[in-house]
């Protein structure tokens, strides 16, 4: 397993959603950046590969506001974070989020995810969109096992030496969302719908150092973890309660595959 | 009360924000404003008449990744969203939400505010920063009011003529916060610190059409609003029970003041 500090993804100079969908070679790095930048085209803060043209892609291109794409949806967040805020100096605090927005940035994108948004201590992302991935649900999974693996010592990494217990629990769903963007006033990119809500949900049952899916993600990486064991949870505004397939730290740690690429 | 049609804030030539601190004339609409783009200062997302300078001002001139502000914060959200999204089509999601997000900026803009993120069915925004307030908590007050005003018919705005309840809560917290950029990997712009996570818990206790304020923005407004009813609320992840003054429909649409400029 890599550490924290070698996971950074390799910064290309074109933009590579331009390139693998159209062949079209944008500059987002380099002196041939500045010839776009004018237009509002610019490397996008949701990958550092992918540019401004991709996040809006269906809206210059297919003249829609909003597109409906196949996608899997991971939200993260960082257990007990209020509880502890009122205990840790606000330095420490500071610390622990960075180094949880780094980790989840890394993660996400080592994974050909977007990191859509950050919400104070919890995270969401998006798979399959822009970048066009077969097997979207098995690459937030192994991107949720990345960010478990590289926060299991996070108090350690950002010198925290007392007992508070500091996790993070996940929830991966998978299905048709609503993609583009929100609002006339503030446009906000973002992915809406019931897929959206049911993985928030799900991360919120989660348990500290838990990954937990839904039953349509598992059905798409059974291969991997053959007999997870599941549980009816019940969710806050959802009417039935929800089969959440739980992927515990004893089982994700056995993982066979590399979850990063070796760097040098 | 002016209606939802007539709330569009006037978009000024330069940005606000870099003249009232600065007395620095930065184009952000017009040809001018092409001198700038190429440097990554442009129109900020977040206010419609401030720039990217004036969202990352302490990084460039205060070299500091972070400041400690005297802030409003102010949450807002949809309620019973999640329930409603099983119900509802997504084309009436999509335009209940887009009319959620486009009330909510400007409420916001109209009272100096920023409008740091959208979440799902919630919003963030900012008081006292960058456009310094000395009566920001009144401001927050007051965006509170007009959003709370201008979706008070939302379902005949968006054609929804059945009975589901929608309405929106809404929590406001004022003190010293973190402002600046989290993150090495992906920088967010964003508030932390426990101003933040007291008034987004506050938010949560608030019932639909509610406005719920902690003491400290109380005694601020107290001239407003004399004898306003408190309550003793237990709020997750904090040990313990927060005053908060709950200011209802019957008090607030009893304001004397006119909420939103007059329009042509």
């Amino acid at each position: 397993m890599t550490n924290s500090q070698e996971l950074h993804l390799k910064r290309e100079t074109f933009c590579r959603g331009c390139w693998e969908q159209m062949r079209m070679p944008i500059a987002i790095r380099g002196p041939l950046s500045y010839i776009y930048k004018p237009f509002g085209i610019h490397k996008s803060r949701m990958h550092p590969n992918l540019c401004t043209i991709c996040e809006s892609m269906f809206t210059r291109i297919n003249k829609r506001k909003q597109i409906e794409v196949e996608t899997t949806i991971l939200f993260a967040d960082l257990r007990g974070y209020t509880h502890l805020s009122q205990q840790m100096d606000v330095s420490s605090m500071n610390r622990l989020l960075h180094r949880f927005y780094d980790a989840c940035s890394e993660a996400v994108w080592e994974k050909d995810g977007i990191v859509n948004k950050f919400i104070g201590d919890a995270v969401l992302a998006i798979f399959n969109f822009p970048l066009v991935r077969e097997n979207h649900s098995l690459k937030a999974v192994e991107a949720a096992m990345l960010l478990q693996k590289q926060t299991q010592h996070i108090k350690a990494d950002i010198g925290i030496e007392d007992d508070h217990e500091i996790g993070i629990g996940i929830g991966i769903h998978t299905g048709i969302c609503n993609i583009g963007e929100v609002g006339n006033s503030y446009k906000d990119f973002t992915a809406i719908g019931n897929v959206v809500n049911l993985a928030s949900r799900l991360q919120g049952a989660a348990r500290s150092g838990e990954i937990l899916m839904t039953e349509e993600v598992y059905r798409q990486i059974e291969n991997e973890f053959p007999a997870l064991n599941h549980q009816a949870f019940p969710l806050k505004g959802i009417d039935h309660d929800v089969s959440g397939f739980i992927l515990d730290e004893k089982t994700y740690s056995t993982y066979h595959r590399p979850l990063a690429e070796k760097r040098e």
